[in-house]
């Protein structure tokens, strides 16, 4: 609907003066893209044509009208909107024809960084290794923050562990947060808090040994690569109700061609017979929503694809489709391995994007689970 | 890292006042989500525990103690707590264990919404349907909105036919915002401005004729999957860089098991050769990423999964595998169909997530040219 002039320059008001200011999006070519100039007045500076910038922008322009086919000057105005920015603020570089800022304002750094989330974070970083940003952050104190992560478990199964083990104070800042099945403790220490934050933690390590996986935030389809690189197995995906989200979530890992070798989106009967080779008996006699589906699923992915490990997600992700005996977000999950067959059944709540989302999540965590319980076994 | 309790408060007292006032998170049953006791305390409501609520959080928590297998009273606490709401409080029903809530204070009207996306669009539509927010929204007067969708356009070339046609101001506000190649004009249209906006949509119409695809935010899946029922045509997807998002959003769409019959995930070369039939002499003589590979893999999976029309995607992700010749960001996409070919080659900017998305997003567009092509000559 327009980001409203009045409303930026009132953030803009209220914000200055605190020590670091961070902004997102409204960078872009067209008019009513209004972060810089808004800043500029605000701040009380001039706004002024950067032709080393200009020279930088053009540069990418031109290769984008070559690609579009369209004259360059079609995009010169927008090249000089995005060249223009306040005296005093220094370039981060490019996301896409945007620069990211930082500019210094009294006591305050302002970061002006694009919207999208690939670029912010890529301009972050830049912001980061600036003299200005490293000046906020070494006068800030830097706690001390550590992360714990639970797969399988309600939130307040985690959240009473928590409790009987002190609980937050003391120094120590917790927040428990749920996501797509996965339930995420943050502690935030401060000094010479470490003593409860280990207590705490040594807690959570020894009531919950089972649910609890992974101690940073690595996604888990990175955890199931890494599994699978150390062991030299190669992994393929069967899916229906999920539809590819296990093998776009797995492939989405810089370098997951080293053991990610293929899936099958089986989304018709007919190719959970003809690709999958899963028997016509067990479809009639079960149903395409069965355990004994999920099985021959992840069986004959493997064989397909010619994989060490098969993994298949068959479900109900509605809002159609559902009947007493199988209701929408009735899933069946399996993972086959030379050494091991693992089922997984799934009630899931939630409209059909949660449904997928968490069935593919608990597909990787169960990939996870019996790619972990192999390295065991081997060791 | 925390909702920290004063900036929260801080957040209601300054928004209490407004007619509408919407929020959105920390409706969790653990100590660290405090969206209602801190509402109850600005508006300075008792909390009371709401039985009949208890009764119905009750309900469902059963059911997730027994899933978990974990005893009821690791809960109760949860429970109670979620129950317990402002005095006058309506509640929208539960998103998970959480109610949304509607509370009246002196003239603003207070709707609490749950934080994931899904939960809080279902619970924002009950919300609109209560007699608080019903009346609040009568007394706005809603400008008429309309949306202009184009694809394969830089923002500023459409930009330029929108100032060239008079641009913003007579009333009409205009935003143009680009998202993954597709860029979206929104006009919103104050009563007595309609013939200006009128004018734009037509110089738009008149001056971007192939570019433009939708005057609704269907997301083009959704486009896909209508031209090819109403054709009667199924469609298969054959993946490697992609690795499964392109399937994953056709099959996001409900009911889209009528249209699309499956895909195959083909990152390893070899399986390029195995499920898809690409010619081992395509691969040696052009590569993975070629356009002749991307024809074999659209024509290939046809036949693989028995469908009528055929999508491929073989590129460059990033961010290693790139060379002088191919480098990361380059997309060969192909579409088969029983009358025609069409082949697509891209050079993406951006990361590997970008890559990704932007590739799966360009090869849904190609098949939608090419179904609205087909329709076009069927006609």
């Amino acid at each position: 609907m327009g980001d409203r002039p009045e409303g930026l320059e009132a953030a803009f008001r209220e914000s200055l003066g605190a020590g670091l200011v961070v902004t997102s999006g409204g960078l872009g070519p067209t008019h009513d893209d209004r972060t810089v100039e808004t800043l500029a007045r605000v701040a009380g500076r001039e706004l002024v044509l950067d032709s080393a910038l200009e020279r930088e922008i053009g540069g990418v322009v031109r290769g984008l009208s070559e690609r579009f086919r369209r004259p360059y000057e079609e995009f010169e105005s927008g090249v000089r909107k995005q060249a223009t920015i306040p005296e005093g603020a220094e370039s981060l570089g490019l996301a896409g024809t945007a620069p990211g800022l930082v500019l210094e304002v009294d006591a305050s750094v302002v970061v002006v960084l694009p919207g999208p989330p690939g670029e912010l974070q890529r301009l972050w970083a830049r912001a980061l290794e600036t003299v200005p940003v490293q000046r906020v952050l070494e006068a800030a104190s830097r706690p001390d923050h550590r992360i714990l992560r639970f797969f399988g478990l309600p939130e307040s199964a985690v959240a009473r562990v928590v409790e009987r083990a002190g609980g937050e104070g003391e120094g120590v800042d917790i927040t428990i947060c749920a996501h797509d099945l996965e339930v995420q403790v943050d502690l935030v220490v401060r000094p010479g808090a470490e003593s409860h934050a280990d207590a705490l933690q040594r807690a959570l390590a020894e009531e919950l040994p089972r649910a609890m996986f992974a101690d940073d935030e690595r996604p888990v389809e990175e955890l199931v690569l890494d599994l699978a690189r150390e062991q030299g197995l190669s992994i393929a995906a069967a899916e229906s109700c999920t539809g590819g989200l296990v093998a776009a979530r797995l492939t989405s890992v810089p370098g997951s061609s080293e053991s990610f070798a293929g899936g099958i989106v089986a989304y018709d009967n007919r190719l959970k017979r003809d690709l999958l080779g899963v028997p016509d008996v067990i479809l009639s006699r079960h149903g395409a929503v069965s355990a004994e589906t999920a099985a021959a699923m992840a069986q004959g992915v493997r064989g397909a694809v010619g994989a060490d490990v098969g993994v298949s997600v068959t479900g109900v992700a509605g809002p159609g489709g559902g009947t007493p005996e199988k209701p929408v977000g009735l899933v069946h999950l399996h993972a086959s391995t030379p050494g091991a067959e693992e089922a997984m059944e799934l009630h899931l709540p939630g409209d059909r994007a949660a449904v997928r989302r968490r069935a593919a999540a608990s597909a990787l965590h169960l990939l996870r689970r019996v790619l972990a319980q192999s390295r065991h076994t081997r060791a």
